[in-house]
């Protein structure tokens, strides 16, 4: 048994069809592993928008501290594209992000072996594919000041953003994706423009330091960023860890993700610096988006979101065993044949949101 | 006959040698096309470092201004990747792309027939693929005030850059997109992160206006970086005109090479304002580096140097014909079954820098 409190803010679009598998999950854990969370629903991005006026309202911002870990589903809408920028959806996200500290986003790219099809590469390319980016995600030009559209003398718009990196922020960051790698296959290809840009530099050289300093048994590289947008989609598997700025992150996790070819499978965790107790504050979510277009539909794939469950049930509860059970369910129910819409493949059975929870939790 | 003067700046690592192989088409088109160029050769990058102490002299700028075209190789290579920030070969080419204001870099990512199979992804999804990248290349974060590395109060490094685009910036570089979607399949992908950045939202904005006031027939869309990562990947043949600022552009130009999967077939442009006689600077260079590791060892292919001389032919001196017998030249030789080591395919011979130039030769 557990006391733990998990916050779940299933969003907008897909988001709460998504959820709602889980939900079964949880609620088959209740029963039959006696594993009790405390479950706490919130708002976040148009939903919180409709309801409260914010895309991330002060008390979905304090039911996110109070909470253990925070279960995300995804957020945005046309419905919500005319808003100004300061009010919407994704502007919730960002938030959480910042006032979390929630700094390094993990997006691992995997292929399964029963959908090494699905990838536009050719399938010796991604084959056991199985990399991971770490993200840096509170910092950079996502927040950077100055920024804003301001009118020159001659009457006419420059619009401004900053890239700003300070050394602690490089190394925090840093020490993540080396500690990552040790359990993986020991090596961090570190991602910048240190060739044009002097943010880019001092990335190149504090990962250099603390690598020097901390982790001289880890594998280094340092690669510009266009080149590894290159390597990723000619020979992706190469990368073990791979490390970078909220924005080239942003760029090259949404390349990886697509490139196996199943967006619809992959979870990812975003996490803040240990307190004294050794507790973090930690945000899982499906790298996929709300996708208005299906939304409502029953056809949405509710994998990832399950996967983004079962790391958050691993590296915030410390229950491995119950996420690996998680894990393999969805495997089997993958290696049974089964399929969403996303990952159809000739010969398999085409079926929508509900059936795939349920098929889950009949394997659990 | 012509009196066009055409500057050479063969550069470092592969560059002089696929220059070579450029320069017997010349000589060929002197003799039998009886067009002559005044042709000049000059020093960029390592080379220049060497002979005069700076990756762009002032001679080199005076002779590509006095030039009525460029001809750039390549530069850089790890014997000056010690060198201070602003004295590294890449310098050459940030210098002559902002002095000579040649705002437009035009990569375009085509996969010619005899090369499908070429590609990391499946041959389906490239097989007659044919877009152009248009980047913005003399502004943005490239070259925004302020930018450097900065000691704090605290005693810690911080590094900045600036993101800064005027309205005008973006309004001529976006002329250019529609211009040339024009003459193609008439669509325009402009790519920012508008909702996250400034600069971004400008972008949207400006791209929007100069698109409903001079280019309403030109189909317009928008489209986020990160997505338009994915779709590059995932489904490449949705675009005809992708639009990106200096950096998007680097990075999404590099993927959209690399998904060819033949990097050394792929030239580029890079073009200034038209002045009152219609005349503008433009500097031609192919997409791939200086290559290093395979300089001096005679297996460079020089096609995309060589097709970047067929694009100046066609472009800044208006000799189309000329343009396309050097292009139906190089394609004569792939569809014979030459190849150099980078497209080299099962069943076809594989020959070196020369006698990929002789073959071209032959066949013109
Ligand atoms: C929603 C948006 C602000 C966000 C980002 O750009 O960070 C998204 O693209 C992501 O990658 O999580
Ligand atoms: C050499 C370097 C400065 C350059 C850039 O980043 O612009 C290169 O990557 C390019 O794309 O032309």
């Amino acid at each position: 048994a557990s006391n733990k409190t998990l916050l779940i803010l299933p969003g907008d679009g897909i988001g709460p069809e998504v959820m709602r598998e889980v939900r079964r999950v949880i609620e088959w854990m209740d029963r039959r592993r006696s594993v009790t969370f405390n479950v706490v629903e919130g708002l976040v991005g148009g939903a919180a928008i409709e309801a409260e006026g914010s895309p991330c309202p002060d008390s979905t911002v304090a039911a996110a501290r109070a909470a253990d870990a925070v279960l995300f589903g995804s957020v945005g809408g046309p419905q919500w594209d005319q808003l100004p920028f300061d009010q919407r959806p994704e502007l919730g996200v960002l938030r959480l992000r910042k006032d979390l500290g929630l700094f390094a986003n993990l997006r691992p790219a995997v292929v399964l072996d029963a959908l090494a099809d699905a990838s536009s590469l050719k399938p010796d390319l991604v084959r056991g594919l199985d990399l991971m980016i770490v993200r840096e995600s509170t910092g950079g030009i996502y927040f950077g000041e100055p920024r804003g559209i301001e009118v020159m003398a001659n009457g006419k718009r420059r619009g401004i953003d900053t890239e700003v990196y300070t050394e602690d922020e490089i190394a925090r960051v840093a020490r993540v994706a080396f500690d990552l790698a040790r359990k993986r296959r020991n090596k961090v290809t570190s991602v910048d423009k240190a060739n044009v840009m002097q943010s880019g530099r001092l990335w190149r050289a504090v990962v250099g330091e603390v690598h020097k300093a901390e982790f001289i048994d880890v594998e280094l590289e340092n690669m510009y960023a266009d080149n590894c947008a290159m390597q990723l989609c000619s020979r992706p598997k190469q990368f073990d860890v791979i490390l970078g700025s909220n924005l080239f992150g942003d760029v090259l996790s949404d390349l990886a993700a697509a490139l196996t070819g199943s967006l619809g499978m992959l979870p990812s965790a975003t996490l803040g610096a240990p307190d004294g107790a050794g507790r973090r504050h930690a945000l899982y979510e499906p790298i996929h988006g709300s996708a208005p277009d299906i939304a409502g539909k029953g056809v949405a794939n509710p994998c990832a979101q399950m996967l983004s469950f079962a790391m958050l049930l691993r590296w915030s509860f410390g229950l491995d065993e119950d996420a690996a059970l998680v894990e393999k369910a969805v495997e089997r129910v993958l290696a049974g044949g089964l399929r969403t819409a996303d990952i159809m493949q000739a010969g398999m059975a085409r079926i929508g949101t509900s059936v795939m929870g349920e098929a889950i939790v009949r394997e659990l």
